[in-house]
């Protein structure tokens, strides 16, 4: 019954009533305070005269153009794996056009995560693989190619609107613009059935001018419309007011699926994006953390956390499985190097946690006093001793599983298994914490052998008050070959470390972040290092190379052509991470692991899939 | 001019004529969108026929309520005078009743801060400086004691107005409600002219019961009504329509303000502040950084930031320096070791960085495409290179004066001076990030002598893939002695570090939280770690040293009365802070740092200024 409703109501092209705003209604009258429902929900909140809200996660597209994200194919894989049955309904899996490298991380999640059923039993269809285009033939061509390999799939293109982009930017005028907006849908309706369409900065365009942009898209055959407040300066009410308007005033808005798209620079993100689903909008534009460029995106788990714990007061209903929040939550920290804040809503550290006398009390006393969500709902568990040393293959996969890792590949389990075996030996009580941490950590560390160069073998320090030594010996795999070298450190022994390895794979890298994080708490806590490094080119050199080969190839400079085709170059940065009990050595793996990064990234240049020259990795949806 | 009609507006008794909300006017007609203003204000938005919003920041409250947070006096301080330039109106310093610590912070506060005028020219008005007290004499006695002080002073005192506390919690029923309340504020009216009530999870307070309540308040003489959303659960739409139906229906609600007080739960604490402004309230209650119980409070920033850019959409101005805004997230978030993350809102790292190559070159072609704010109006400035090791006292002076720092007393500005140059021997480049870290690491370390018992002398380490051995040399200031130690780490070096310090002062340290962040970025980064320790006592020890008065004089169990009087215990926990360039040695001093707290904890409860066995550190408002 639910999976009939669901294919009634999840149809791109289906009909899409309007909901006569329940926003409007509450402010209209202050006698009538709808109070909340304080029951606890812990499963789907029931379709009766709801529509189905679309999940649309871009945590691989919008997440990865924060500064400083670089994921590997393998990464935005295993995200996309657990967005899927997190019970995301589109993922944007990337820029396909963008370069070699993000048209194979396309492609592959298209092959692969596209089919996953996985969590998805209740959803009752697989996962729709988006990929972005800009509104040119090109673009949406390599787009198909790579989304379409997934049972599902969309191509989702783009156009600036504002006359502010129209003049500054895309250097056209209005008429130029319906006429691109409109021929680039055309063209992707003949590659796909599934097309959507995004008006970029939306937020600063003119009205009236949007609705007869949006108006002849939907004649071009978009499916879903998607309006970006681009810069995050929108308040709620206009948000809701524009959603609003346009689906009311753009001719045919009532045959498609209106989306939202909220960036968080002034602390609203959530408010619009809710907002504008009391307006009318079906389908919401998300991160996990809110990750994206500035202060970021709309935090799916703030959204659904809403509408969850609020089920009588918004017409829609999600199908996401909230118990997996938590667990994508931290794997997604963890790849992307993107911390979460202690007091950040439903996934910080502190979220569940309670200082006060007076809230403990409470809390004992009558759970619902002080608790809006139980910690299970999100997925969080009881951090308690779960595990130690004396525990067997049997208890380790069962409490896995229960952390949403038993879909796991035997061989990935037995190599989990050897790890938790290893920590056991260091640390006494291995808690849920450290299980995630070992766990996402295996996802970062177990990639492609080419990208496995160096292993790091082992390291010896001596450090004091004045001066540090360290001596580290690594294994090339690539030669078969044990390489030892010492080097000093005058700001310690984590520099020296460094120091060393750099001798060791004779390249000179800039440390561009440094951060360590306690997984759990005590002596003996897993500590995880992440590092964020680029190989060091002077600035004068950079300006030297602008348009050498070489230099592209080695993956040192990335070029960029901006909308108007000059070229802009940037530095290739790349992270790594390490866990270990000791931080230094955490931090060794730390560095050998981006290390291996820069020099993957070389061979896959050297093999001829070197980024684009008509690169483009970025868009302002 | 400005000055007086702020004195006008300012006065809490001042009638406060309710606008007509906005919010409503917007959803009402959807033809009469209201585009923002994209002009960049600079200075302070005009009252021209808008009233004065009043921020009154509740960090060293609520904010200190944080899991983890624990401020010393001197950072107290150093926060409440930040807070002052910066153009809080009223500050919250602490919950006076709690402990002797926190009375003597509070009463400090008020000499030492209260009649500070430094930024707070335009204002015309030094900081109002309250305190928290429950609903009883001699809670609202001692918070008087405290905040009198001051020049110009508040007492807020609170109690629960929902069924469900009181059933559940207090155990009273309505009528002894409206009496308590009453009564509580009459009697704070005898001691002090302006005096604040707040409903507790008046949320989920029956909303006639709680304008009844509130009318009977106001006849007792508050000035200032606080409606909190204790739980974080309401929407921007509940809340606004619950400030306004409060307005209107309590009787005398005109002749008051009303103040919010949101919590981010659900990641919309600030649209609910906006909510609240725009349905009348003219009082908000924020935190810096949003930091908070639980998910945290609305961020000070935000609320500041929308009214800062959307000057016509609110009708409220504020008299916040914005140009402070960076500074003071920058000292909260290293004293409180509340991290923020890199999407925040405004202060994050990334808040105003754009890795897309469209937006840099939008940026480029026309600033106002892509920024909403200038970072200059928070107060970030160009991280680039700014002094270096030939800098002289003059260039030092000039800088830290841009950042804040211009009003250091000569002592300490010699000592600045010294670390700095101490910096540049290490390090080649000093950024401002440095040096903020740098001078607010200054305030954590420079306590009085008493807090500063053992001092670092050197550590040497020998560490490996097998096993670390630190030796560490302190010397004890109190007897005079240097003390030399060694441990073994089985998991690494900083583990041998804190083994050694353990020997040497002799106490069983439990670590709960380390953190290193890097400061800056760069081989030579400064490193900032932070620690959260407890002495270790096994939980059935604690049991039996329930009524146990010495370990209550030493520091060690912190005995909890609820609002019934149920006694509870809790560990006292303590952080430290330490900044080098080496990790391991900025651990070693960080840990040194939490020791000496302990070890000046017990020499305050030793002279007769342990904490009451009345405390209450916390309260949910």
């Amino acid at each position: 019954m639910f999976a009939k409703t669901f294919n009634t109501l999840y149809r791109p092209s289906a009909t899409n009533r309007i909901f006569n705003s329940s926003f409007t209604k509450l402010t209209q009258n202050t006698r009538t305070i709808v109070f909340p429902n304080f029951k606890l929900n812990r499963c789907f909140s029931t379709p009766v005269s709801k529509e189905k809200l679309i999940v649309f996660d871009t945590s691989l597209r919008d997440g990865e153009q924060s500064p400083g994200v670089t994921l590997t194919s393998e990464e935005k894989l295993e995200i996309a794996r657990h967005l899927s049955s997190l019970g995301v309904d589109v993922i944007e899996a990337g820029f396909p056009i963008a370069s070699p490298g993000d048209f194979d991380a396309v492609a592959r999640i298209a092959k692969e995560v596209g089919p996953l059923m996985n969590g998805r039993e209740k959803i009752g269809k697989p996962m729709v693989i988006a990929g972005l285009a800009r509104a040119t033939e090109k673009d949406i061509k390599r787009c198909h190619e790579a989304v379409s390999h997934a049972p599902l799939h969309r191509i989702h293109t783009f156009l600036a609107t504002s006359d502010i982009h129209l003049k500054h930017k895309l250097k056209i005028d209005r008429e130029e613009c319906i006429r691109r907006a409109a021929s680039a849908v055309a063209y992707a309706k003949s590659l796909c059935e599934d097309v959507e369409f995004s008006s970029e900065d939306s937020g600063r365009s003119d009205k009236d001018f949007l609705c007869k942009v949006l108006g002849k898209v939907i004649e071009a055959g978009a499916t879903t419309l998607n309006i970006p407040d681009t810069v995050g300066y929108t308040s709620p009410e206009e948000y809701g007011v524009l959603i609003k308007y346009l689906i009311e005033n753009t001719p045919g808005g009532h045959k498609v699926v209106w989306s939202t798209h909220c960036h968080n620079d002034l602390g609203l993100a959530t408010a619009n994006t809710l907002s504008g689903i009391l307006n009318g909008a079906r389908q919401v534009e998300v991160t996990i953390n809110g990750i994206g460029e500035r202060a970021g995106n709309t935090a799916l788990e703030e959204v659904i956390m809403n509408i969850h714990t609020h089920p009588s007061s918004y017409p829609v209903f999600h199908t996401i499985n909230t118990q997996q929040i938590y667990r994508t939550s931290t794997l997604v920290s963890s790849l992307s190097g993107m911390v979460v804040q202690p007091n950040k809503s439903i996934v910080g550290a502190n979220a569940f946690l309670h200082e006060s006398g007076i809230h403990q009390d409470g809390v004992l006393k009558h759970r619902q006093t002080y608790e809006i969500m139980s910690p299970e709902d999100v997925g969080v568990f009881n951090v308690n001793l779960v595990l130690g040393k004396l525990s067997g293959r049997n208890a380790f996969r069962s409490r896995i599983t229960e952390l949403g890792y038993g879909d796991m590949a035997e061989v990935d389990f037995n190599k989990a298994f050897d790890r938790f075996k290893e920590l056991a030996d260091s640390k006494k009580r291995i808690t849920d914490h450290d299980l995630l941490a070992l766990l996402s950590d295996q996802v970062t560390t177990d990639t492609a052998p080419e990208s496995q160069r160096f292993q790091l073998q082992s390291i010896q320090v001596v450090s004091g008050t004045q001066m540090a030594t360290a001596t580290v010996k690594l294994m090339d795999s690539m030669k078969n070959q044990e390489l030892v070298d010492a080097a000093i450190g005058r700001t310690g022994p984590i520099m020296a470390v460094f120091g060393a390895i750099q001798r060791l794979v004779q390249r000179k890298i800039r440390l561009l972040k440094y951060e360590v994080r306690a997984v759990s708490e005590g002596m003996d806590a897993l500590g995880k290092v992440i590092v964020k490094v680029t190989e060091d080119v002077d600035s004068s050199g950079l300006e030297a190379v602008a348009n050498s080969h070489e230099h592209a190839i080695a993956g040192v400079v990335k070029p960029k052509i901006d909308s108007e085709g000059n070229t802009k170059l940037t530095k290739n940065t790349y992270h790594g991470h390490g866990t270990d009990v000791d931080v230094v050595l955490a931090s060794a793996k730390a560095y050998v692991n981006a290390i291996n990064r820069i020099f993957s990234e070389e061979i896959r240049a050297a093999t001829g899939k070197q980024r684009s020259s008509l690169e483009e990795r970025i868009a302002n949806v």
